[in-house]
């Protein structure tokens, strides 16, 4: 942070997203007070983008009469460099690498921060979550893709070159899927909303039994009618999450005996599936895990709502400082 | 360390392995002066064994006349429980946990300490070997098992209990080889001594070429002969290195992305192999590794001999302190 000061009543956290950009603004118990949201991809100019969320941010101070109480901005987004601090996402439409917190700053004259969104989402977890108190533990997001954090001796780790925490892209099955990193096999092919849907299409081709899902197509396919079919008990539906699991509980069995966390949470979107994924992941670190690691490391759902994960690890970073 | 005290000339390694434990005098730039070593199944009694090895010990400092120039003694083992500072390695004679730094600084008046040998080995990698400088790279020694330790932020990585660093427990292949630890596919059953004979058996099945390595039985064939197997450009040992190097490889592309190190090192005898182990390894982290990775972080040899990492690690922690 920029500028020190002395714990303010509130935070502004923002999330931004490929598709949207969500501001927050949040108190230091991590209560979401009120929260706005942008479209991220509606220009391609980062001066007019970063203008726009700079109004959003003004508005939302005035409507809450938070003038003065503003302990400052964290923005967490994909593909920032934050040694370089500037966001650089691939699915962002700017063609240049963007100063995001220098501009929102110049803008508002509060004190604003951008780090990676894994990065924001981990430190939240620690200051409004389920891992309060917690100095050594993993946060994968299961959204699109899969995005991990991993926080040691109170530090999240960025590695040598800040580019630490790609658990995503672990390779999981040997000459596995197609990955949009060029690759194959990368975790993130199969444990993800993404992965999810190409394991139904998987199951749709070597199981013979109807299913409602056989009436989408590739593109129209998405997690929600997965979701649904799994609610009424389509085979095929339940295979699918029970597989995903399967795959993550054997990537969560790495983690675990090589950094013996004190837990792993799931955040994103799958993790509405409940017992349906937990349950195959639990049963496969147990068939995959070190026996003297059994029971050590529990899997808990993320505390913070899949939807507001990102505001609220973005506020977060302005109180909770563990970055190193 | 006990009694802190100004950095003395010399320190003491102890290097407990399942088979021998060595001994060794060593000097602040990593230089081992001498060496003694004692058989560690020789007695189930652990006292014995204790006093007999504090023996050895104050046997060497007298033959260097190094009393009162020795900053303490360094012990690494397997099987430490470093919290509660005992050892209770599986393979060690003895039924109950062993209080060996304890035992052997009452015996000797040195400050003594105990800890994993994995932990042992990177510090010394750090004091006196290629990882110089350094404070985020990773050491993996294939031996016998496949043994592993994290250095990040500068700090051994012990996990939440103290067990982590169990990399050669990592699921590496989906339902593989079973493993001592009762589970199956874990890394060291395909990256380690062990692991390169399994392997060949396995190619004795499947290739049709002749080999010397089919006059030798299961328990007969050691890492030795396939290493003169290979020498003479048997494609049976050639391939059975290649295939170590392909699933380490994938398995050091899965470090990278999660941790970004700065190097990651090979110790143990499997490392004499050269580029005969060290080219596939290369070649299959380029395979799997996620591209914005590539070229990141080297895969080198450690730079302490395979035979001395372990006295020297232990030496190495009476000075270089960086545990957690």
């Amino acid at each position: 942070m920029k500028h020190p000061a002395p714990p303010f009543e509130y935070s502004i956290g923002i999330d931004v997203g490929g598709t949207t950009t969500k501001i927050g603004l949040v108190d230091r118990e991590g209560h979401l007070l009120d929260r706005l949201s942008m479209d991220s991809q509606a220009t391609p100019d980062a001066r007019q983008y970063s203008a726009k969320l700079a109004e959003l941010v003004q508005t939302m101070i005035r409507t809450h009469a938070a003038e003065g109480k503003i302990q400052g901005i964290g923005i967490g987004a994909p593909g920032v460099d934050e040694r370089a601090e500037v966001m650089a996402a691939a699915n962002m439409p700017f063609s240049e690498p963007v100063p995001l917190a220098k501009w929102i700053e110049d803008a508002t004259s509060l004190p604003s921060r951008l780090i990676k969104d894994s990065s924001a989402a981990i430190i939240g977890e620690r200051a409004f979550g389920g891992a309060k108190g917690m100095d050594h533990f993993v946060l994968l997001t299961l959204g699109t893709g899969l995005g991990s954090a991993l926080m040691i001796h109170g530090k999240v780790i960025g590695g040598a070159n800040g580019l630490a925490s790609e658990y995503g892209h672990s390779p999981a099955v040997p000459d596995g899927r197609q990955c949009n990193c060029g690759k194959k096999g990368c975790l993130e092919t199969y444990v993800s909303a993404t992965g999810l849907k190409r394991t139904v299409f998987e199951l749709l081709a070597t199981m013979k039994t109807e299913s409602p899902l056989r009436d989408a197509d590739f593109h129209h396919l998405d997690a929600r009618m997965i979701f649904d079919a799994a609610e009424s008990q389509d085979p095929v539906a339940l295979e699918a999450f029970r597989y995903t699991g399967v795959i993550l509980g054997r990537a969560i069995a790495g983690l675990i005996v090589l950094l013996d966390p004190q837990a792993v949470f799931l955040a994103g979107g799958l993790i509405h599936a409940g017992p349906r994924l937990f349950d195959p992941v639990k049963e496969s670190i147990e068939t995959h895990l070190l026996p003297m690691f059994q029971g050590s490391c529990p899997v808990l759902p993320s505390q913070l709502g899949a939807d507001d994960t990102g505001i609220l690890g973005a506020a977060a970073i302005l109180w909770d400082d563990p970055k190193s």
